[in-house]
């Protein structure tokens, strides 16, 4: 593991890191926020997935987590949303597919197959990584992300309930099964048969039976993609028919951008600490 | 004057506007943050000028301003800090000068004189547009910066004492006639007569007889430019040979990046609020 950058924030350390990954085959970035708690004990991770054309960085420079994880005692992990490089094969002209767009699942379908494996690294790999050079105790996890980030969020936690205490998303993608910037991306990684896709689609997941403690989701009504993309009530009513409790804001006249993150920021790092026990 | 974005945060709204500028003849870019308040009652502003390579977003994107403007009621305005365009005179491979560089100087040297008045722009043009087109109290004005931002915070003080309730810097550069990363660009602008430098210049400004009430000064300890550029304690013996207020806090373990603006710009809003009447 290579140190980019290392920066004093809010009496703790906003750093980016890279290493090699195996999972994905190329080299890959990510930022770590430790609270200055940690100089202590080991502090509950907090994992934070991002959207469309995002990389680690868009969180780190504009979603304000840092004053209340300092507070709080939160670290937090932010990976980037796709494996990169000269070797990694890619749709140059389509934001929806490639770079900036891994959908946290692990394509199968050739040539995406080799490095599109985001679900492995980020729910395998990149955690061993965290679990052995940070500060962290990893008893004490909680996932939350934005858009394609909130998609994978809920898909995660759903997909492996244990591992989390808790699970919030900003404005996800509940049902990329039937949206219209999510099909295509999972045709093109995971083969025409969406019977292979139901394990990555929030509102599917529940529907075939699987289970979260508690969900708390954030939704700008003024978000340019909320009709066509996002669709919150989906899942509203997915979580409904399950007993699934679930907190659905619709925030009355925020967009899809960090603007509409930020100013949620706080509520939703103070809901995960409340449960990690922070 | 065009509107470029605008997006609710924070139950306020952050704009960003262009206007072709008379002074610097080209397109000028600012950021505007209004806060909720500003729907009831014209609100006092507190001008933001940023360092060098930034234009009005970098602050925007990473200054985490806006939960406490939106708090205490203050329009925040985020200049460029320089005149652009593809006939704006620059010296590409020089980030100390021309694009990025502008020193909030008016220069008088050819070619640089035609569009590098950023003096005059953030003194005089643009805030008559401000005045003009937001809900804002002008009788209740404020300013602070980082870096070359924070020498020109200080210096514009310094030149119109009356104007401010406040003024206070990140990691200023206080007297940048001895600073290696200024003196060419000084030179370049404003010509080699040293004595024409000093009106923009914040510790031969004080030596020269210029008053402020009252300053504010954070500056981290790991800044890579301490020695070099910013010198604060350079100030610090000006304003006290000439018993102007100063808190200098030198603040231990921190850089020169927006980590160490966004960790102290609650403080300065706070400061700069209770001076206002905010």
């Amino acid at each position: 593991m290579k140190t980019v950058s290392e920066s004093k924030a809010f009496e703790g350390t906003q750093g980016v890191y890279s290493h090699p990954a195996a999972t994905t085959d190329c080299e890959m970035t990510f930022a770590v926020f430790v609270p200055p708690q940690a100089a202590q004990a080991p502090c509950p991770v907090l994992w934070y997935l991002s959207g469309l054309t995002c990389t680690h960085q868009n969180v780190m420079d504009k979603g304000e987590y840092r004053r209340v994880a300092a507070e709080l005692g939160l670290v937090i992990v932010c990976p980037d949303t796709s494996p990169r490089g000269d070797h990694v094969h890619d749709e140059k002209d389509n934001w929806q597919i490639g770079t900036g767009a891994g959908f946290y699942v692990d394509a199968t379908q050739e040539p995406w197959s080799r490095n599109y494996r985001m679900y492995s690294y980020v729910t395998g790999e990149l955690p061993e990584l965290i679990a052995e050079r940070f500060p962290v105790d990893m008893s004490r996890q909680a996932i939350f992300g934005h858009s394609m980030g909130g998609h994978g969020a809920l898909t995660i936690a759903l997909n492996d309930p244990e591992r989390f205490r808790s699970c919030s998303a900003f404005a996800p993608i509940v049902n990329p099964s039937t949206a219209d910037w999510a099909r295509n991306a999972f045709a093109t990684y995971l083969g025409d048969d969406e019977s292979r896709w139901r394990a990555h689609d929030a509102c599917l997941l529940v529907e075939d039976g699987k289970r979260f403690h508690e969900f708390l989701i954030d939704q700008g009504d003024a978000d340019q993609f909320l009709d066509d993309g996002l669709r919150p009530w989906l899942f509203e009513e997915a979580c409904r028919k399950s007993g699934i409790p679930l907190t659905l804001r619709m925030q009355p006249g925020y967009d899809h951008s960090y603007n509409f993150i930020s100013t949620f920021m706080e509520d939703h790092l103070r809901w995960h600490a409340a449960r990690l026990g922070a």
